[in-house]
C-alpha cells in the first residue's frame, strides 16, 4: 500500500543516555536527542492485518500535525525537532478518518462499513496511571503515529477502544466525502475541547475567549469555543492566511499581535472587562503570558495548551490579584471527549471544513508535508 | 401612570397564621393562604421617584411571567394560586426592559439613556445568608413586582445593583425596538442558565439536554442549551402552539408526551445513549420523573425548575445505577447569571424574538394576563 | 483449602425470564428471580492458581457485607433478597487483606510479600462505558465474590489491577495483624469515601455531616467524614448496639432516631443552621427522606448509597429552597479511591478496628455469617 | 484608649504620582511608593462609636501579621515595604478576638457580651464586583486596621458583617481566655482554608500537601490541611524556631530547604508519588517553584498564597506533562469561609494555640512588632 515513511539515524547526542528499552524498541522518549537527518519518502509497504481487539480501517483522509512536521525540521546538528515519543521509521500520521474493513476477532465494537476516527493514545489500561484513571499519562502508552504505524497510509489498524463511529455526521454534511473530510479533523479538535472543559473547571456560555495563535490547533478551538456558548471569540495570529481563514470561519475579532497592540484591543473587544479565557496555542509565550495576564478577567482561567520549549516568566500577583488560574493541558484522552466533540460536529454547528485550506493525494503525500512546513494553512488534508 | 394593578382580600385560611410581620406589611410569605378573591384593573397610579440607589426606568416591554398568571387564577375557596411572598395591592411585572430616566443620589453605576434590564430579589447584602454568598435565599429580601411595585407601568424604580445594560443587544438586532423586546425575556432565560450552569456542576458541550415543558421557561432554556453547545435539545410539550413556536425557534425534536411515548423517543433520538441533561419545567411531576428516570445517560444532571407543588415518587436506584444527581433550582440569582445571558444573546447565538407571540399595549394589560392564562404562547408581552 | 461456599437452586419466577447469557454461565443479572432455597457451606476446595495478569493471595481477614447476608436471606417463596448480580455455587466474600504469594506471568504491580486489598468490580476498560471513563458500570464487569470466586477462604486470585498495597498502614498499626484487620476494613470504607468525594461535589471542611444509618458502611463513613474534616458527624441508628460502637469511636452526637425526634435534634446540634451533608446508609427511606429534607443546609448535599428497593416520596420544593442536591452513589470504582482511602488510615486518623465487634475463624465461617444477619454488629471479620 | 499607631510621610516617590481620590484621603493603593519614614508609637486615643451597622468590641487579642511589620520596614530610600492600600496614621491590627460592647442602631446580628472575631475586607456590596459575587475585590473596599481603625487598641468598631460569633470554640477550649487566644488566630487560618477550599477545586482528603514556608500562614495552613484529611503534610522552612513549632504541632515531615535536599525529601516522604497539593507561603519564589515543578503528582494543585514581589521563571511543560493547574489566591473573603474555619476550630481537630509563641501587653506593642520582626516566632500576639 501507498504510504508515506519518516525515517533518521539512532544516533543519540553526548548528553543524552538512552534507556537499554529504549535502545532495544527503537523508540527515543525524545526523540530530538536520539534522531538525526530525518529522511521522507512515498513508498510502497505492506498492508496490515488486525490482531485481537485491533480494526483495520481504510484510511480516506488524514490531517498533517505539527508534530509531523516537526520530524522532519532539524536542528543545526541534524537533530529532528520533535521532542517526545517517538520509533523510526515509521508511518506516521494521526488525524485521520476512514471506513472499518475488517475487525479482529477480539474486537466487538465495530463492523464493517462503519465510518470512524480514532484517538492517538493507546493506553494499557492496567498500569498505576491507568487504574487511577489517568490513562491520558499511561506508563506504557503507544501513540498512533509516533510509535506504531499510523494513517499516512492506504490502510492502518488501531485498538478498537481507540475508535469513535462518525457517521452522526451526516446529520450535518451532505455526502460520505464531506463527512470523512470533517472527521479528519476531530483530533486536533478535541485538544481545545480537553483543555477547556476536562481540564479548567470554571468555563461557562456567554465568557469571552482569546485564542493566542490561529493555526489548525486554535482554529478547531475557536470553533469549539463559539459551538460551546463563549460570548466573544478573539484571535491574535501573526499569519496574514491564518488570520484570513478564521474570518471566513465567520470569527469578527482576529488580530495580528504584531501590527496591533494585543492589550489595548481585548480591552475594546471586551468592553474592559477583560477575557474570561485565555488559550495559549502559539508556542510563543514571551509574548504571549503578558497579554495574559494583563487581560485576564476576574477569575480567569489561562489553558496552556501549546508545546512551550523554554521556561517563562510568569506574574504571580496578575493571577492572585484577578483570582485567575492556569491550567497545562496536553493530548486529549479522557471520558467523553471525543463523543461530545463528535456531537458538537453533528449538531451543524462546529464547522471545520472552511480550515482545510489544502488537500494533497497520498501520492504527493511528502509535498503536503513541505506544505505544512510553510505554516500558512488552517489544515493540511492527505486524501488516500 | 398607567399601571397593571393586583388586589385581594387579606384573608388568612383557617390553618394559617400569619406573623405579626406580615399582617403588619401585609407581606404574605404563602400567598395562597391569605390573598383571596383576587382583582385586575389597569388604573392610574403616581410615578414614583428613585430614592438613594435606586434608578428610575421607563418600562418599554414587560413580560408575563406564570407567577403572575397565579395571582389572578384562584382555587375553590377563592384564594390565589401564587403560593409564595406577595404584597398587594401591587403593581405586579417582574420580566421588563427599558430606558434610564433619573438617578437616585446614591447610584453610581448607571446614568440617564442606558438600556437595562432587573433582576427581580433584591437582597440586603448583611444577613447570614446574603454574607455567606446565598443573596437568593436572603432573609430580608423583597421582590421587584411582588413585593414592591412593578413593571406593568410606565415607570419603576429598582435598586442599581439589581439592573444590567443591554445596550450590547445592538451587536444583534437591527434597532433599539427590537433590543429592547429581546431584553425583556432575559429574566426568563436567566432561570434556565442558573440551574444548568450555577447549580448543576457537570454540564459540558455536546451533552444531549431534554426539556420537559415547553412554555415560557422551557422554550428560553432551549435557547439556552442551544447556544450552550448542547449536542441535541428534545422537548416534550403537549400544547401544539408551543410546539410549534420550538420549531419555529429552529428545534428539530419536539413531541408530545401524550400522543408519543417519550421514553421511547429519547432512545430514539439519543440513540439509546440517553439523555446528560434533564430539565423538568413542566411542573407535571407525576408524569415527566418516570420519564426521566427511564432516560438516564450515565452521570446525567436533572435540574428541577418548575413548581411542583405536590411530593413525587423518586426511585432512587435509577440515580445510583447512572451516576446521576438531582438539584433544585429557583431563580436567578447569584455570580455573573444576567451579564452571561446577556452576552449570549449579544453574541446573536440566543433569540428570544421568535418566541413572544402576543403583544398588548398597557392598556389592555388586563387583557394580556387573561391571554397569557391560556397557556398556549410562547411569551405574552406588554408594550408600554 | 477450607472455604465458605454458598449455593442454591436455579429456579427463576414466573415474572423473570434469564437471558441465554445468564442461563449459560449461571451469572443471574437479578439475584433475587432467580436463586432460591440457598445453602450455606464450609468446605474444602482446590487452591486457585494465579493466570495472566491475575495475583493469588493468601487471605487473612475477610469482612461479611450485607450483600453476603442478604444471599441466604430469602422472601416467603425462598428467593433470595440478593437482588444484583451472582453465580452460584461460589466462595463468596469481597472485603480483605492478604499476602500475595504468586503472581500471574502477566502481573508486574505486586511481589510476594506485599500485603494487598482489592477492588470488588473487574472492569473490561474496552467496552463503551470503561473508554469513556465509567469503569464502575463496566457493560462486562465481574465481581469479586460475587460472579468469581471470593476471599472466604485461604487463597483467593484477583487481577492485579485491582489490588492495593497496604504496607503504609504499618505507619498507624503496631503489628501486621493489626494491619491486617484494619485493611480488611477499607471496602466498606471507600463506599462513603467515593460518594462524598467523588459523586458529591461541594462537601468542604468543616461542614456538618448527618449519617442516617450506622451500620458497618455508616460507621466507616463517619470515620471518613470525621478524618475529612466534618465540622460534626450525626448519626442516628435505631440499633442500640451499633449506637454504642459509634460512642466508642469518639463521636458525640449517636442517637436513636425512634425515642428521639431527629428533626430537632439536628437543629440543636446544628444550631439550626442545618446539616450541609446527608448520607444515607439505612435504607429506611421512608423514614429519613423526611428528616433530610426538614434538616437541609443552604447549598445541602445528599449522599445516597444504601440499596433502597421501593421508591419513595421527594419533596422538591425542599431542594429548590435550600439549593441543595441528592446524589445516586454505589460502589467505589473510580479515579484513586483506594489509595485516598488507604492514606486517610496511613496516617492514623481514620481507625477501623474498633468497629469490628466479632471474629470468627474461618473453620466456623457460617457462624459468622448467621451473626452477621443479627444485624447488632460494627463489623464481623473472618480470621483465615 | 491604649492604641498602637503608625504614621508616616506623604512623600509619593518620582515614579508614582497618587490620584486626587489617594492624595484626598491620605489612602495610597500602593503604599510603598507613598510612605516614608515611619514612625510607630503606643499612644492614648479616643474610644471610637458604633454607627449604623457597626458593632463597637472590646479586643482581647490582636495578632501581629506581616503586613503589620513591613509597615515599618522600609527599604534604602526610608519608603515602607507594604504595597498595597494604607492610609496613615492609623491604628493597625485586623486578626483579632474579642467582646461585642455595643451596637450601632442598625446592627441585628450581635448582642453585647458576644465573643467575636472579624473578616478584613469591608465590601460595599452594591459595585460591579460585588454584585458579581467577587466581594473580596470589591471596586470600594476598605480594609479594617489598614484604611480604618484597627484592633492594636482597647477598642474598635467593625460593620458587623464582617463579624463572626466565635462561642463555639468553648467546645473545644476550657475557657474563654484560651477561646479568644485562639480565634485571633482564625484570621490567617482562614487564608488557606480559602486557597485550597474556594479557589482550588480538586483538593481531596488523602492528598499529600506541602507547604513552602512555615511562618504564620504556613503553620496554620498545615493545621488547616492535617484537619481537613491530608494524608501527610510536609513543610519546608529555613526557620530552625519555627520548625521547632511545626513539630511542636505534631507535624512529622518538617525539614530546612537549605541543608536537604527538597525534591530528593518529597520523593522520599511521598514514596515517588509527589505532592498532590503544594502551597506557597515563602515568597522565596526563585527557590521553591523548581521544587514545586519537579515533585507534581498527576493533577497535583499548586496554590500561590505568599506575596511575591517578583515574576518567576515557571515550566509550563511540567504542568502539561503532570495535569498540574496553578491557582493565585489572596485574602479570605468569600462564601462561608470564617463559619467553616470557626467550626473546624470547634471540632478539637485545628488546635492553633501551640503556634501562639510569644504574647506582649499592649503597653509594649511596640515591642511586639519588633519581636514580629525577626520572624522566628509562630505567632505574636497583642493582649489587651
Amino acid at each position: 500500500m501507498r504510504s508515506l515513511e519518516i525515517d533518521a539515524s539512532w544516533d543519540p547526542s553526548a548528553e543524552y543516555e538512552p534507556t537499554e528499552i529504549e535502545t532495544d524498541s527503537r523508540k527515543a522518549m525524545n526523540a530530538s536527542e536520539v534522531w538525526r537527518n530525518p529522511e521522507l519518502k512515498v513508498t510502497e509497504k505492506e498492508c496490515p492485518s488486525p490482531k485481537n481487539d485491533e480494526v483495520l480501517i481504510r484510511v480516506r483522509y488524514a490531517g498533517i500535525c505539527g508534530s509531523d512536521v516537526s520530524m522532519i525540521e532539524t536542528d543545526e546538528d541534524g537533530y529532528v525537532h520533535y521532542s517526545a515519543y517517538l520509533r523510526l521509521p515509521n508511518i506516521t500520521g494521526h488525524e485521520f478518518s476512514g471506513e472499518v474493513v475488517e475487525t479482529g476477532e477480539d474486537a466487538r465494537l465495530f463492523e464493517t462499513g462503519d465510518l470512524v476516527t480514532a484517538e492517538v493514545t493507546d493506553y494499557c489500561g492496567r498500569c498505576n496511571m491507568c487504574r487511577q484513571g489517568f490513562q491520558g499519562h499511561c506508563e506504557n502508552f503507544e501513540q498512533v503515529g509516533f510509535t506504531t504505524s499510523g494513517a499516512f497510509a492506504k490502510y492502518v489498524t488501531v485498538s478498537e477502544k481507540l475508535l469513535w463511529d462518525v457517521s452522526s455526521l451526516r446529520n450535518a454534511y451532505g455526502d460520505d466525502d464531506e463527512v470523512l473530510r470533517a472527521a479528519a479533523t476531530i483530533e486536533p479538535t478535541t485538544i481545545s475541547y480537553y483543555g477547556l472543559f476536562k481540564r479548567a473547571e470554571g468555563v461557562v456560555p456567554g465568557d469571552y475567549h482569546v485564542y493566542h495563535g490561529a493555526g489548525p490547533i486554535g482554529l478547531t478551538g475557536m470553533n469549539v469555543s463559539r459551538a460551546s456558548g463563549a460570548g466573544k471569540v478573539i484571535a491574535f495570529e501573526p499569519s496574514e492566511e491564518r488570520r484570513a481563514v478564521a474570518r471566513e470561519l465567520g470569527f469578527e475579532h482576529v488580530y495580528d499581535p504584531i501590527s496591533r497592540d494585543p492589550v489595548e484591543t481585548v480591552d475594546v473587544v471586551t468592553n474592559d472587562e477583560g477575557a474570561d479565557v485565555h488559550v495559549e496555542t502559539s508556542g510563543a509565550v514571551a509574548q504571549t503570558y503578558p497579554v495574559i495576564e494583563e487581560t485576564l478577567a476576574e477569575g480567569a482561567n489561562v489553558v496552556h495548551i501549546s508545546n512551550a520549549k523554554t521556561t517563562h516568566e510568569i506574574t504571580l500577583r496578575k493571577y492572585q490579584g484577578n483570582s485567575a488560574q492556569l491550567y497545562g493541558s496536553e493530548g486529549h484522552t479522557g471520558n467523553q471527549v471525543y463523543p461530545r466533540v463528535i456531537r458538537l460536529m453533528a449538531s451543524g454547528r462546529l464547522d471545520n471544513l472552511p480550515i482545510v485550506t489544502s488537500t494533497f493525494d497520498i501520492s504527493n503525500a511528502d509535498e503536503a508535508l513541505h506544505r505544512a512546513a510553510e505554516r500558512v494553512d488552517g489544515k493540511v488534508l492527505i486524501e488516500i
